[in-house]
């Protein structure tokens, strides 16, 4: 049921061109260098107990659609991980709230998600039906079937989808007891841990000691002061790399990069240590580490990756039944020139430096992002995040950056996804519309053939390796 | 002389496609939830008097276009209706204007002002040959002899093309004799009001009070408190819903949406009440009324629209000698997702709120708005507003807001127009644009062609009837 | 080498009538209103000394891309000009630097600078073969061999590539002695200065008074205070008018017009003459002198024109070793609708004041400029500047701002180009790009095909020789 020539541009010299640049790269491995998996998955290697918890409970993208026509939460199964949850009663019949999502199947005409979901129902699963109000329950037990087979197993799926490289998003504090799991078994999948310390830099968040404790706990080091804290850090990026990590990852919702004095620094931290961070001490706190994960990287060579501009939680009544994640994340207008100005003049020419920035603002594409990666050796631009992970958001960053940055300082292809099926599916999508996006350049003459052919195993894999470093080991300084 | 595939991409494949779909939409009743028709037009239902004033004399995009070119406003015939009106002299013959009209016209290639001209030229009425400055007396002739006849009259043609619905946009203190007219004649045109109070939130504005008194002489509340003023609201909404309405429309400069304590708005009122009100004041007045519109919609059901972002009457020459709505609004940079969060808190998820967003700034299309339409049930998008209204604008609107939000949260269109004749024109290109990007989809295979033709009428007839719920009676909670 | 259809549209029919509007405009006059040839260049006529000088040494636009790629500014032989460029050793054989081009080649796939790069190579100088890793000395050596010959001098290049007149840049004081030059030689190649007096508005720049002191003596005037540094530059105005001189130019990081009254204005210059000057001072000088050139333009005709939102000299390391220009000015968010409305309420109808506005960022495209020009008579929209000046961002401009403006709103096209032989690549390109947006027009049905040819030609040559006056004599007020 999936068209040979999906997503393809239906001009028909450039989806003649687009068909043989995709044939080129729709075999080559999938390398994933940054996405929301759960370890444990691929780590415990248990079949996936039913096709609501596989597709739809991870996947915010979905119920996120269906809530906004009217449909409650609660009838979706979405789990009530709130504060305010203790008392939400939540559908517990997988069957039903999987006819709820079929009779609402069309609202994701026209979305990257309904894409993925037909590529993961047709290709992944092969169901043999279109799925609708009348077909659901039959391609429930399609589904259902298909999972209790070992061939659909997460480790099994994560050969047959021919990842190479998985990387997962784990707290700074974290064990990595999973990856352990799965680096000292049998199984030979690739699948690195990526250090997130974010919770760390929000000192004034009513969480932050909690944070700081599962930091303590993780390290013996005594963390009574900055120094010890940035000691702390250090001691886990080292022990992340030794459990194969090559990259960091921090979120902010406004992006600013300072370094502060170190006196100033010393007394924020204190006052975030009595519980008595503002806002603003957070501000600079957070622009101050952005800085410091700098330092430290040119130091470890861990890639540092900036997601920026995210209002998390926008609808406190959802945040409180049922937590964070509900799709209730809305971006924000957001700033590079002059934020990352301080972070690039100190780093941004530094040779063990890479940086890698995503944005949720279109508008900064063409105006700043591409201008900052034609210029500062150490940026590449992040694909096309989140919301901008579709035909057409794609296709706008493309056109957008490549005639300013070209396409040798863009990162290639990740998913960041936490729904593992999709991950073939999203790949497929992004070579698809790469295909034809470089097919138009040889259409139009820009370039010939050749090169587009190129570009095209650039994008689709190349690129993400030499961007992530994955084929260096990532050494420490002398 | 108006092609039969106008407007439709010309990429072959997506053309025919498009054709098909436009086929089942061309003739579906057009519906009209926001626009700018006087009522009295069809209350009156007199001939038009000639061309030049039913062409041109409303119509801002024309006459803009010419002043930028520097054919003077006097030569148009613009009438001088601002405070310093009193001693222009206006060109008064319409013959003359028509022909610097036609002698201009060219100005107009490639804008949607040059689309629906065409179409009211030569299919509204049949005029035989292209306007040009030669042909310009001689087309002026035919327009002329059609509007005598009785077809060419309001209601008649408000039955040719189809009007379903018509709303038109009321101050809170009219008095909907108009409308009473319309209801009580033998002619069954539906012609509805929608409830716009501007105007009475802008307490720092010289005309306020004379606005208020308005509203008191339209209801028999004594407005001595803040308490009095918001009775009087509640009355005037009663009295528009007794009247057909089913929607308000609120335009403000700078959005931002904020509930004041009681003990604060009594002060600003009070201080407004003394012609002291500061602009900070009718900020916060104006936040905090959002916040009220809202919770009475929540009570009576009303669809609440909001119009924000345009700088109005920014040449202060033209505005003081010619009045508002002259070609000089200029749109503004807009923020909707800190704006919006206090009122999309409190009320987005209520079951009987309804919110109808525009916006002038398209980055906040994919940016905000579609996050924002893709999570809370109460929020659709309205269509492209105003400049953005014509084929590349639709293009980009869809383009953005359908991948994240999908089509079902946005509200079909509306032409927003005070050219009477230029309404079905705009709804034929609405149609026409739609179903060619409708046809990109099925084109590249996202989906199917029986899916696009139901979205095709949904995004012309079925979207705009429930998001205006149209087929409800709005009723008040019990 | 070069494609006969290049650049233009996939879509059949577009490019059938593309080609057709493209024939009709590619003879046309090459007409340069603005840009940065250095004008001895052609009063010298002197043989261009090697390739890597003509082509590499000028243009920012190249050596940026390699630097973002890991390849040093001084492995390129970029003259080290910044204040701390005493101590840089740079490579300073032009075939090594050269060979270091063509190996990274590819990275400009893509973009412009490639298309450029092809007209120069193949159609100015007629190269045999395409550019690599391996072609790269015999490149060099054909390249070499065309330089000695008299048909490559510049006055020989710019009579071959059809220039009818070319801009160039030039500070408030320059002496003017080589367009001297060029009108008193029996060439007759027209090449005009443009006033720019940035620098002597930035008088929080410790450069200030030596740039003070550059217009002392080009003037006689005494600039002991404001109104003999306003006299100076009536003086300037006056004797770049002399000599042929039709535009000024205005570049400012931020945006701001605004008349200060006499007092302060006189207050600010003082504490500038004492070096005391802040950069809240400098922002109220700069957007009183804008007023001030405004007034002037009135008086004198010359277009106005200005050039906001360029962060000069991002990074702070290359500036100091290299000097700016190097590739690392950074865009930021502009506003024009606030920003405009002083100086356009005052000289915005004024029928002797002519503004052109250019912007990078693409964003105000569709909200700000094309509402502003769609209305002020005295304005029109400078083309696609500087990182948009591509095909993309060609099409984004035409897409953007013709719906709402019109195209006689707009102001032809402009090079913008240090790089004297990438002028009709430049040129090519811009006819080859509207040509292809206006044949979408036509495909769709939105004008005839005989109103594109007007437009194409209007695009190519019209509009820039009436937007810069080049029929008019520009004459003073009486």
């Amino acid at each position: 049921m999936l068209h040979p020539d999906r997503f393809l541009s239906p001009v028909p010299t450039v989806r003649t061109i687009a068909r043989r640049l995709y044939e080129r790269t729709k075999d080559l491995p999938i390398v994933g260098p940054h996405g929301h998996v759960a370890p444990a998955l691929l780590a415990e290697n248990a079949p996936f107990p039913e096709p609501t918890t596989l597709f739809l409970s991870p996947d915010h993208y979905l119920f996120r659609m269906l809530y906004s026509q009217g449909v409650a939460m609660e009838s979706l199964g979405v789990p009530p991980d709130g504060p305010d949850g203790q008392d939400v009663a939540v559908e517990s019949d997988p069957r039903v709230i999987w006819q709820t999502f079929a009779d609402h199947y069309h609202l994701f005409r026209g979305t990257p998600s309904r894409a993925w979901l037909d590529y993961e129902l047709y290709e992944v699963f092969g169901v043999s039906k279109r799925l609708t109000s009348a077909t659901a329950q039959s391609v429930y037990d399609q589904l259902a079937e298909r999972l209790q087979e070992d061939a659909f197993r997460p480790r099994a799926l994560f050969d047959r989808f021919g990842i190479e490289v998985l990387t997962t998003t784990d707290k700074a504090s974290d064990d990595l007891i999973a990856h352990d799991r799965i680096r000292t078994s049998e199984w030979d999948g690739d699948v690195r841990p990526c250090f997130r310390p974010d919770a760390l830099f929000r000192i004034a968040d009513g969480g932050w000691n909690d944070e700081l404790d599962l930091l303590r706990a993780a390290t013996d080091a005594d963390i009574s002061d900055y120094r010890g804290f940035v000691a702390a850090l250090e001691d886990r990026r080292t022990f992340f790399r030794q459990h194969g990590c090559v990259s960091t990852d921090h979120a902010v919702e406004t992006l600013a990069t300072q370094r502060v004095a170190e006196a100033e620094v010393k007394a924020v931290f204190q006052r975030a240590l009595r519980g008595e961070a503002s806002t603003d001490d957070q501000a600079v706190f957070e622009a101050h580490m952005l800085m410091e994960m700098a330092r430290m990287s040119c130091e470890d060579g861990l890639v540092m990756q900036i997601h920026p501009g995210a209002l998390r939680d926008h609808h406190t009544a959802v945040y409180r039944r049922f937590g964070p994640d509900k799709g209730a994340d809305i971006p924000l207008r957001t700033e590079f020139t002059r934020a990352l100005r301080p972070l690039l003049n100190a780093y941004g020419a530094h040779p063990n430096y890479r940086l890698v920035v995503f944005t949720l603002d279109e508008t900064t594409y063409a105006r700043e992002l591409a201008p900052l990666a034609g210029h500062y050796p150490a940026l590449r631009l992040g694909p096309p995040w989140w919301f901008h992970d579709s035909i057409e958001g794609m296709l706008r960053f493309r056109r957008r950056t490549t005639e300013t940055a070209g396409i040798y300082n863009t990162a290639g292809f990740n998913d960041d996804t936490r729904a593992f099926c999709s991950i073939p599916a999203r790949h497929d999508l992004a070579r698809r519309v790469d295909a034809s996006y470089l097919a138009t350049l040889v259409a139009r003459h820009q370039i010939a053939e050749e090169e587009a052919q190129s570009m095209a195993r650039a994008l689709a894999y190349d690129l993400v390796r030499t961007t992530y470093r994955l084929d260096e080991e990532t050494t420490a300084e002398a």
